[in-house]
């Protein structure tokens, strides 16, 4: 279960009103039309389900002592895997270790190789457009370095998930590797319910019929009005964007600072955009962790320029019973207001501390509370931020779906690349 | 070997000049009177590698066998040591491995503790107040779980970094604990070249020798008004921070990722204040690394509010010669311009495009090269980042070296304790 709960004042007057709902007819619209059709997702990712496990099916001998689930992919097509990952793994004992190579870095890249055997492990290589240039390159260099050959067994070792006809689909199908399609309206940043995420996730055996619940409770319940405080707050960020610019997101709990870094990618790439009148706007998230970010960033907001909203997540009860112990250390009995209280205690109340020190500040808070971070929760909260995103977009008159900013500099790399080949030859 | 270009215009009249050299009048002024104490680390930290040979001969039957340097500390009790840690672990092979426990998360603390044996680690608690209450939780969570008692041999598995007769400091000492003092004028955040780091890493048998090496370099050259740069870029932020108040800092490597941790303690603790007048200041760190993040934050930074500065960190030689093989993908071959190429020349030519793509949208820009990551550079780096965060304050008046914001939290973090343990009794 979710609980949302803001501290700030938003009056709501009838030319407000008005504009809400509109974005909330729009919203409709784009779901109906299938436009940026992540809404689709929670109930047609399901078929997923049963393809994926014909696939586990059809190589049994293999997968039975896979151990590594090796993503290739960058960008939305590995961050939305990594955070489910992250917040999961500590309920699943026995799960498949995933790893993940996303950046081009030749230390880490390295490190990562030395980590891994082709013998157990499937590789699941992943670009929406089939030729993201760091992806291609890293899935060649693997392809090197464990001297693949695709009309052996090795084929049955590596998934491809891209666009239907994309130049990698089209590779795989070749090759006789298995792909699975991005549909072709899902944006990266938003395909983490997707093919994308869900057949990387579920041969990793995590319960992915239960995220998909969630995440389709929570739709359901929004397009039935039932989840007003995430138009309210759309409304406030878009209205106030000029004067709060910069949103933090501050979970408590380390599990999901992965979950963060999807969330910038998906606020930030949405969000940062020219509006139909030529205007730059965007709304810049920042994340933090707490409480050890309390010491790195919390003076900035406290005291720094009132630019800034922040919404906090707390986990009210994260199974885990580790105490402080009764212990009283001599000189140091300053310390000892939390002993016997748990880990869980004493990092919520920290959370609750903060909150009310930033309220006290009239820093616009919000708080989402999730009662523990289970699959159900997992999938809640992914969808509440995909439409919080989309919501907030309407309202500021910008497509949340392109991204046109970026390709001048692929342009410019593949000239540097163009320029040096020719003036070797 | 560094080297600092900026891409921005900066005119520079004469009240510029008298401010600017008012400003660096004023930190000569603060390495004279040792406010903010770090200046003097780099030759002062010398001393402490005796002291730390000494004790290692002390304990040499224990330290033969360690595998494992916990450190046990939050904020700028960590953050500094874990960057230098994750910047130089490529280059070590045998290091002893360093562990962090920072935050009070019940199942990443979990997860720690299943990964450490007594037998084979030493314990490093960190804390310059000697009170901080995540590091004495854990502290004691730590003494139970591994049924310590300092009547005995474990007493030399323990190292405490405190100020001097701070509670920690008192308490180790009557225990036998080995302790190593923070100068009472070096704050948390300015204090990774002090005991704090020194020792750690010391022990983890980094060289530590080279990275204060490094840092007096910079440190003497800047004095000798050698790094002009620096002022300049002190300058064009503090004089454009209403329209420029958010900085990203950007490098190209995973292994930077924890630095720009460190750096964003440094940047917004330091610079979030309230000043002479009682105007709310600040300047906002937002740290990304490429080309990873390309992915998912450059779109906001290109068409988003002008409201960024952008400084790139690059590594020119990354002293690993891992390659993009020349195979042709069937379908893909529009990827293989990069063929041939080394990751260490695609990764820095992603950097070099970004750049680019960034000043033809007249983005303020500049770039921080190193020639390779090593000791003499990592040590520049750090002193480089305290000085630029010293001058800017100076030059937006307001004191760096303190952070009255936090407190509040705190008292209300207490008085949540306090409470509910009187409503139990």
């Amino acid at each position: 279960m979710l609980k949302f709960k803001s501290y700030y004042d938003l009056k709501i007057d009838s030319d407000d009103k008005r504009a809400i709902e509109d974005a909330f007819k729009y919203l409709l619209y784009e779901k109906e039309r299938q436009i940026g059709g992540y809404y689709d997702l929670p109930y047609s990712s399901q078929k997923l389900l049963k393809q994926i496990d014909d696939f586990t099916n059809s190589i049994k001998e293999i997968y039975k002592s896979v151990e590594n689930i090796v993503i290739i992919g960058i960008g939305g097509s590995s961050l939305g895997i990594k955070a489910i990952d992250s917040m999961l793994k500590h309920k699943y004992k026995n799960t498949k270790n995933m790893l993940f190579l996303e950046n081009p870095d030749p230390i880490r890249l390295s490190k990562m190789l030395s980590l891994i055997k082709k013998e157990n492990s499937i590789f699941i290589v992943i670009s929406k457009s089939g030729t993201s240039i760091e992806t291609i390159s890293i899935f060649k260099i693997i392809l090197r370095y464990f001297k693949f050959d695709f009309s052996t067994i090795d084929s049955k070792r590596v998934v491809a998930i891209s666009d239907k006809d994309s130049p990698l689909y089209k590779f795989a199908k070749e090759n006789h590797i298995k792909t699975f399609i991005v549909p072709k309206n899902v944006g990266g940043r938003f395909s983490v319910l997707s093919a994308v995420g869900v057949v990387p996730l579920a041969l990793a055996e995590y319960n992915m019929v239960d995220i998909l619940k969630g995440a389709k409770e929570f739709l359901d319940n929004f397009f039935a009005k039932k989840e007003e405080h995430l138009i309210k707050k759309a409304y406030f960020y878009a209205k106030k964007h000029k004067q709060y610019p910069i949103n933090v997101l501050f979970p408590y709990s380390d599990s999901l600072e992965d979950f963060t870094k999807w969330f910038i990618q998906l606020w930030a790439e949405s969000l940062g955009k020219i509006d139909e009148k030529g205007n730059s706007v965007g709304l810049t998230p920042i994340t933090h962790v707490g409480s050890v970010n309390q010491h790195s960033f919390l003076q900035l907001i406290m005291q720094g320029p009132k630019d800034k909203t922040v919404t906090f997540i707390k986990i009210e009860n994260f199974e885990n019973a580790l105490k402080i112990p009764n212990i009283s250390l001599k000189h140091i009995e300053k310390t000892d207001f939390v002993n016997g209280y748990t880990l869980n205690e004493l990092i919520n109340a920290e959370c609750d501390a903060t909150k009310e020190s930033l309220i006290a500040q009239d820093i616009p808070v919000d708080m989402i509370t999730l009662d523990k971070l289970d699959e159900n929760n997992i999938g809640k909260l992914i969808i509440y931020f995909e439409i919080l995103t989309s919501f907030t977009a309407t309202l500021l008159k910008i497509n949340p779906y392109n991204q046109p900013g970026v390709e001048f500099g692929k342009r410019i790399l593949k000239e540097k690349f163009v320029s040096k080949n020719s003036s070797l030859s």
